[in-house]
């Protein structure tokens, strides 16, 4: 488990790698022209109360004010703006523990195109709830990504849908690359990103943009101790399947990291930090007590890597991508009886 | 009350009366200018549910991210930085229902000034908590807005302490328009603007600004049923005292509008509109379980005017002010019951 000091594993990137197969900036400059005006152009904010805590400059990007409730909707709508007009006539499946699943409803509702999603069981309601009000059939199947998966690929073949994969494409990868170049365009000067890890589609198109932008910048991943996937891939030298997964963050939950986003990780990364749950339940309530703003477990992520000291930030310029905001309500009284300063 | 219809009452703007008293574009202008980088740039984020549920384009001006949570923070900046050496050597003192005692709280520090605030007994617990954290020592008055001046006027006399007047000053006007300003800049095409109504500051400032930026444009103030100050103003032709006020925006119910508030509402309002606190509580809701906004009941009065209907916004361009974001947290399960969509 790696705390503080991310210099150290700055080998991390390899950077003997052929890129080939790495989403490049223009396919991000270009996936950001493409779904200009369908997604929110999100604010980067000021956290004084961070700042002061930490000794740097904290700004947050508010993904958790983007539409469908998260980045997903970016990655969705890039990608279904690539479907010809036949793909998109069968109509478009996904799987997903909730957000990208209301992301693509949102993105086939905007083209009239029939979607499917596939949800764990214990997806929270917010997230199902929200998919179905944006047009989209929910199905429910297992609790890991790998149950959902299998049964997302035996509807669409039963149904002739496209699958829209929810992390590991570069189409996606390049939708959520949008949120590295809006950061730059607002704030050059950021040097240090934080930027959670799920699947890893969001960490991918965020330093491909940023470690083109900026090279000097230090980039860093955030998993929480009980879903280490893409820390074990990088110490292992490749994805595997986890046998258990325990934390709160239902959105930083996948079994397995990307391939491709493995590929991003290995080579645009300085490292990935390990949160405790504890640490992101007092990021929530700093959120919304303080920051007013609604954050989701997952998205409250980066803030905990500041929050809990993980992440050294003084004198620097450090952006926390908050990915998300769908928090089922009913944990609002759980998250305000918690302390953000305890 | 006049609910709807915006139209019928133009005649309440009084092209003849002389403007001389009134804060021009130049002074909002400058203001900006002296508060830049002292206060958040808020952004301007679309609700595309309020869009589809009234056939507008609706946009929400996010004031509950400013800084100690309120726009209060641009009108308090503005004036400590009026202040000579001299006047700021002796400490400042206010009279607020919370958000104004923050933000002097706020800009008081930053200049390493004194400053005392005198708050209702009856004040949110997250607002005398917040202006104490700011390092405003804290005094309660009484329960109305005539109660907590006269402690303040004696507080001030006592300890040779400067008055930073809550509303009814044209600095704090002027800092207060820079929000207008900032609307337009990000969206010129604005047709209609709904800001709400307590002392008349935040009104008078985006409406100075909003009046000479884009003429045609309609502006709306939005106060409660049980607080209607300067509805009642402007019926009679002049300000008077309410003799009691009843509603849950704290932030709206001073007794008496500003004699300058005023001057400004005749000139520049088309209409004031009345909203009932069921509305706000709905608004509230919807905020924050859908667009994620931790806003407070006064701020949210604004949008209780677009979910209720008392303003027609089909194929209008709508910005509603978010005016604050200091919710007691007690109160967010009050609201989580609430259904937005009842």
């Amino acid at each position: 488990m790696s705390r503080g000091s991310w210099a150290m594993t700055k080998t991390n990137r390899a950077p003997g790698r052929t890129h080939s197969d790495l989403v490049g900036l223009a396919e991000i400059e270009a996936a950001a022209e493409r779904i200009r005006g369908t997604v929110v152009r999100t604010p980067l904010i000021p956290d004084a109360d961070l700042s002061e805590a930490t000794g740097g400059q904290i700004r947050l990007k508010c993904e958790s004010l983007q539409k469908a409730g998260a980045f997903k909707a970016r990655g969705a709508c890039n990608f279904m703006a690539r479907l010809n007009p036949r793909e998109l006539s069968r109509g478009v499946i996904t799987y997903s523990s909730g957000n990208h699943a209301q992301a693509v409803a949102f993105a086939a509702g905007l083209k009239g195109v029939r979607a499917v999603v596939v949800m764990p069981t214990t997806a929270p309601k917010v997230k199902s709830d929200g998919a179905r009000r944006l047009g989209a059939r929910v199905e429910f199947a297992g609790t890991t990504s790998e149950h959902r998966r299998v049964r997302a690929e035996e509807i669409a073949a039963a149904e002739g849908l496209v699958m829209v994969p929810p992390f590991d494409h570069p189409w996606i990868i390049a939708g959520a690359g949008t949120v590295g170049l809006e950061i730059y365009e607002d704030w050059p000067e950021i040097d240090t990103l934080l930027v959670p890890i799920g699947g890893g589609g969001q960490m991918a198109g965020c330093t491909a943009a940023l470690r083109r932008l900026t090279p000097e910048a230090t980039l860093i991943g955030v998993e929480p101790v009980g879903a280490p996937t893409m820390r074990r891939a990088l110490d292992a030298g490749g994805p595997s399947t986890l046998p258990a997964i325990d934390t709160i963050a239902d959105g930083l939950a996948p079994t397995r990291a990307g391939d491709l986003t493995f590929a991003h990780a290995a080579a645009f990364l300085d490292d990935v930090i390990l949160i405790e749950d504890d640490d992101i339940r007092r990021a929530a309530a700093h959120l919304i007590t303080r920051r007013k703003l609604v954050v989701e477990y997952s998205g409250a992520a980066t803030v905990a890597a500041l929050l809990s000291g993980c992440v050294a930030a003084r004198d620097r310029q450090v952006c926390a991508v908050l990915s998300g905001g769908n928090l089922d309500t009913s944990l609002l009284g759980e998250i305000l009886a918690v302390d953000p300063a305890a």
